[in-house]
């Protein structure tokens, strides 16, 4: 499983008063929590109105990049503020995002051609806004690899991200996603699928329950890739489990020194 | 999911002194506690020494049957034992178990056939031990589905378990036992298909995170009895979680009551 840790984002009230008050140490804790905690990239996104955008993404970047030793996946819903901060990014990483909306892949897909160590997050929407059927995802998708290939940008770089729609509001919402995730990777089988998880809780309670078993059935269908919280104990441990239990941790190897380590079960004192 | 509550077994440790002490309260409680909990059957299962086992049985059935409002599953390794038994109890139920091995096929079935409100729990074992891969797996639950079928009973009337192995020692005992469902269920969807959930976790620390993943994938794939603690706060969250995570339960209305009840998510004080 690919990790994309979440935390450094402007959605998040606690990141959006560090970025707000330019406090730095607030993030370098993020980036330091999320890589102990298993990240393999770690998003950034201001999450700001576009006026101060640019300035807060700027900020964000030399920061983590003053500590991180994994690459930052670069979040922004503005396709040509990726483009003006790309040249600041040291390693290669993830932009995040294209879709089917606008102008995005017109403007990504050439910076990504020319970027051939850069992968992509490729979100299952367009114009007409988020496909809720798997048949719709999974015909966004298809578009969405196809266009890659027009500018020679292989299935194995993108993360596509099928859309998580809250199950309170959408009975089938799990059900149509999973589906879809079944579908793109049979029919290729290298490109990554990925999941910003926690929307499938959005109005519930106790959505740790209700995040934790998507996970297993998103696991489960082939999903991985994963736009989480690495440092939250129930999202790392369930990981570790399916993992053991889809026979991907030989003799439960990874299973049992994390338990070893603390950082599974019952919290140790 | 129908739930066979697992509580009323000598295996367990404090079941066993309780039944060897003829300690009624205690089995009493375990009655209620489960039915409170949302049992739909109450396995009923000495786990004595075979001498012993007759009147310990006789007890218990007695006991449970002072108060129970759920039908028993009777269980024992001796289907000679289930016949002795069988005319105590005073509501159809399950009788647990056949399986390929010996008689108990030839023993219990004509039971079956004369009793068609009765249901049966049906092993994918026989003489040479438990089947292992999934290709074993539903050659057993055909054959046994086949057997059942001379004597009248249809498989709405059965309940597969395919048997779980555990994880520690074989490594790909969820994807072959999540295997076994599809195709059993695929082929006979009236058939129940159960399992004793917490075999998988055997020898693992934090057996409840292995237990219930292991429950999600398994209602996944098409589980829809299940022999477990329905007073297991984990087990209970997970199967509510998973129903509606699963388009079971409309508008999560069933999940939402629980957490107003406090019946999942942080204990309430």
């Amino acid at each position: 499983m690919i990790i994309i840790g979440e935390k450094i984002n402007g959605a998040i009230p606690s990141t959006a008063k560090a970025i707000a008050e330019r406090d730095a140490e607030f993030i370098i804790d993020l980036v330091r929590k999320q890589e102990a905690a298993g990240a393999d990239y770690l998003d950034v996104c201001a999450g700001t109105t576009p006026e101060e955008e640019k300035e807060a993404l700027l900020w964000l970047v030399d920061v983590v990049q003053s500590v991180a030793t994994k690459p930052i996946c670069i979040d922004s819903p503005d396709p040509k503020m990726l483009v003006e901060v790309f040249p600041k990014l040291q390693k290669p990483g993830l932009i995040n995002s294209i879709s089917l909306e606008g102008e995005k892949c017109d403007i990504l897909l050439p910076l990504l051609q020319a970027n051939p160590e850069w992968g992509v997050v490729a979100l299952c929407c367009d114009n007409s806004g988020v496909a809720e059927s798997a048949d719709t995802k999974v015909e966004n998708a298809f578009k969405l690899i196809g266009k890659a290939a027009e500018y020679g940008i292989t299935p194995d770089r993108m993360h596509i991200d099928p859309l998580v729609l809250a199950l309170s509001a959408v009975g089938d919402s799990a059900l149509q996603f999973t589906e879809a995730i079944r579908r793109i990777k049979e029919k290729y089988p290298t490109v990554h699928v990925t999941a910003a998880l926690s929307n499938i809780s959005f109005g519930l309670p106790v959505r740790k329950l209700v995040n934790c078993n998507f996970l297993t059935l998103c696991m489960a269908a082939g999903l991985d890739s994963v736009i989480a919280d690495p440092v939250n104990r129930d999202v790392y441990s369930t990981l570790l489990t399916v993992e053991a239990l889809l026979n991907r941790d030989r003799l439960c190897r990874k299973y049992t020194a994390a338990y070893r380590k603390g950082k599974i079960g019952p919290p140790k004192n």
